[in-house]
């Protein structure tokens, strides 16, 4: 059947307006004459060929000649962006033969482990838009099941091979990173321009809030552009010595995006998959010197000692190997960070800290500070255990603050809508007595309720945190939201359950402002 | 955000001329009110509601007016008529949870061993289309790596259960089936009839072709309706004892079939899953005697003895399970049964056998008979070792053809037409010599590429078989198609390959024919 796509008639490019996010889907007509019915049905794989050039898309079939007619080839919004061939192009269509490192997925299945090479070809394949959905989760599930430690630095090796692979002139390149799931901790922000300030070298590439309120990048946004390129991004690192942007446009670690975005619908979240996940990025950013933030707590992402202690040690194997020196700090993770969850409030807070401003959230500034001694002590001008004098020196002197400012003029000014939301309402406690517990999955979900991060001022600030009396009635948090539905939807689902445990856990009362 | 939903501005149902096979597909617009850019992207699940009816589904986003208006929900035509509510319908949408019955799955990839419940609510969500294509890899990936026999009983039970279970009055219910990958092995529609002139009760429902060139249904088409729905199935069953039809419209195992679709382009191909496949559907089908042909041969689907022995007791230990006596023979697997290959070409070999014809195929025949004959000694009322003797009178008198003209009667004429390609060419032996091999799975190919089974003449007729000598220049077969460019793409795989090795292995030279 290989010459079959020879001698078929082709088909015309025609652009057809579907965002069919990872996958590429095809549209052909069940009129066309390319059409074999015997070979093609609705979600078969196909090959689209252009002299050398193969894309593999899924296929949809019409009958509607309105939408695609007997000679065209309908392209979706991502296969035609990625085929990049101008629409009325010539495209032969014909069976997709399976990508061939899927044999090693399916070795994998059978409980093999993977040569390097193996892995290799399926990361290429995978980073290429060859693999459907369904063969992305076969690799996945296999390597769920049981990674060596050989895989795992294969896996990472050529993770950060595939896309963009930075490299900095200076030794030092440190970095740092949160496993995340806390809400309101943006100890980034308040980190890279102290540690920059002090001369470290600290090129911090972010991602968008994907389950969260907020991501630092959605948060950075509010204060200056986030989307440059690698050639913008070396220009500000140049000039501050550190950035503050969205790695989505400097493309370290393709794959790994691709991977996620199968990973998570699948709930798959294996130790092994997370390290290869960060681990690939900052291998693929130049980083030499990771500190890595793991909060501890009953909804955070690890929830024990003998969990954190378990990924530390990977971390640490995989960072030794790539030479990056590794070090994991664990932190509270019972608790928001701060008091905004929501990209303006947590602009807002930032701000506060490194303005040294009196009601700036202490838990922040702390936090902040303690990562930032960590990251110091890797300047071999600092005395050992100099690290969090130099940290506080830094951002009481006003210099962190100035560095801030440096980068955001460097990065340009941010072009989004950074005002609070006009709606708002307070969420009261339902009972006297004292705060003793959190729930940070709650929290973020009502603040996503209420319209963050697309809302940029949508979010919750937290007026009371765990160890805070109540009186019975007194606001606990208030919810902003810029569309009135988006609230009415975040006060019910508060009302239903707030995420605040006081005492004996019982309903909150919900009472509008303004 | 379980309350989400609830107060989202419905969307009014739009049916969309889209064939998304197995996959529920949704589209919205890009500026509808009910996207939520937070949660929804391209291919990302959402549950769509009327009432209590849920549909789950994989969006796209359009931001073509014409295709989908922002008060509209469009649904691809699988999507539609499982959904089965009017075009102008009311509809929510909102992100979809993922079916609760994947935390078993999640369970299984960390390798745990399910309980029936947990599997019995995997396979009612897949039956009911609420997995999408990852969810259901992820399932059989799970499985595929290690399967525990009370595992396979209980997929077994929940398969059979899901769909049609059909129940018969007679204690002896017998059935056969065949592993599969021989072309021409059109056995079935003899061993039938001469088992129903025996008196057994044979309700024979059988597969159309995916990768062969024609499957049971496609060749029992040319010679009848097959597209029975239960009712008429039954009622011919009464009248003639038996029947040969599609098993689509009867709905046996309908999770078997949504498998098989993941199954294939990720060439899973387990034992446990051949035999969760093939004894769901004949539990289904009220079968209480089985008889398995596993055609051994190096391009059959068993290569080895010791592979056949394996998934003989693996049958046997489901069939005593489930009350079905379950009987395996092992047959000649090395090139393909009778001369004909393709929906026509088989049908004339299968009622020249019938028939009695002298230049019916003898392999045929031999086969059919000996089939035949395990399943006649089901009868209480035959002596032990008569089967042979029975099956061969019940043939060559007469009785098994004229209990085929009932069949084909009862069950209806076919409506397909049944002319042989009007386009032929030979293909010629390379060199003097005595054929030595043909490679099954290539002539399966051959004959596809001919245009079978969907060209009902398309097909190879087979002068040669393993053993015969042929000359420099002989015809060893003939290639049929209904169109030139079928017939030309048959001709150019087979000068790459003809499938035929003659002494040494060299190329076949092709002369048109008529």
């Amino acid at each position: 059947m290989n010459a079959s796509h020879l001698s078929r008639p082709p088909l015309t490019i025609r652009r057809i307006s579907l965002d069919t996010g990872r996958e590429n889907v095809a549209v052909i007509s069940r009129r066309s004459r390319a059409l074999r019915a015997d070979v093609f049905r609705g979600f078969s794989r196909v090959a689209l060929r252009i002299n050398t050039k193969v894309l593999l898309a899924t296929l949809m079939i019409t009958d509607d000649d309105a939408m695609i007619g007997p000679d065209e080839l309908g392209l979706s919004e991502p296969a035609f962006r990625r085929f990049n061939e101008p629409v009325g192009s010539a495209v032969s269509v014909s069976p997709a033969q399976p990508p061939a490192s899927l044999d090693a997925v399916r070795a994998k299945i059978q409980g093999h482990t993977l040569t390097p090479a193996e892995i290799t070809a399926v990361i290429d394949d995978v980073a290429h838009f060859r693999y459907s959905d369904m063969e992305i989760a076969a690799f996945l599930i296999s390597a769920a099941r049981f990674t060596s430690t050989d895989e795992l630095l294969a896996l990472v090796d050529a993770m950060a091979s595939v896309g963009t692979r930075l490299k900095w002139q200076n030794p030092i390149v440190v970095d740092k990173h949160c496993i995340g799931g806390i809400p309101g901790n943006r100890t980034t922000m308040i980190v890279v321009p102290i540690v920059a300030a002090q001369g470290l070298m600290i090129p911090k590439t972010s991602s968008r809030a994907i389950t969260s309120p907020a991501g630092t990048a959605d948060t950075m946004e509010v204060l200056a552009r986030v989307d440059l390129d690698v050639e913008q991004m070396k220009r500000v690192v140049t000039t501050c010595g550190g950035c503050l942007i969205w790695g989505g446009h400097v493309n370290l670690s393709p794959a790994d995006d691709i991977l996620i975005s199968v990973e998570r619908p699948l709930s798959l979240d294996t130790p092994e998959q997370m390290v290869a996940s960060i681990m690939s990025k900052k291998l693929a950013a130049g980083s030499t010197r990771l500190l890595i933030d793991f909060p501890v707590g009953p909804s955070a992402k690890i929830a024990s000692a003998s969990e954190a202690m378990r990924l530390r040690k990977l971390f640490e194997f995989v960072g030794d190997h790539f030479g990056i020196a590794v070090e994991v700090v664990t932190t509270d993770g019972r608790q928001p960070i701060g008091r905004g969850i929501g990209p303006v409030l947590e602009a807002r807070d930032v701000m506060a800290v490194l303005g040294n401003e009196p009601n700036a959230p202490a838990d922040l500034r702390e936090k902040s500070l303690r990562l930032a001694a960590h990251l110091l002590e890797y300047d071999p001008l600092l005395r050992g255990g100099a690290g969090y004098a130099r940290a506080k020196e830094l951002l009481d002197s006003g210099a962190a603050l100035k560095k801030m400012q440096q980068i955001i003029d460097a990065q340009g000014p941010s072009v989004c809508n950074s005002e609070l939301g006009s709606h708002a309402a307070d969420v009261l406690a339902p009972a006297d007595g004292v705060v003793n517990g959190i729930d940070c999955l709650r929290i973020n979900r009502l603040a996503r309720t209420a319209g963050a991060p697309i809302v940029k001022g949508a979010g919750i600030d937290l007026f009371k945190k765990i160890g805070d009396r109540v009186d019975q009635g007194e606001p606990i948090y208030r919810i902003y939201a810029s569309d009135r539905s988006e609230l009415d939807l975040a006060i019910a689902a508060a009302e239903a359950e707030s995420g605040f445990s006081v005492n004996h856990h019982s309903p909150a009362a919900v009472e509008p402002v303004s």
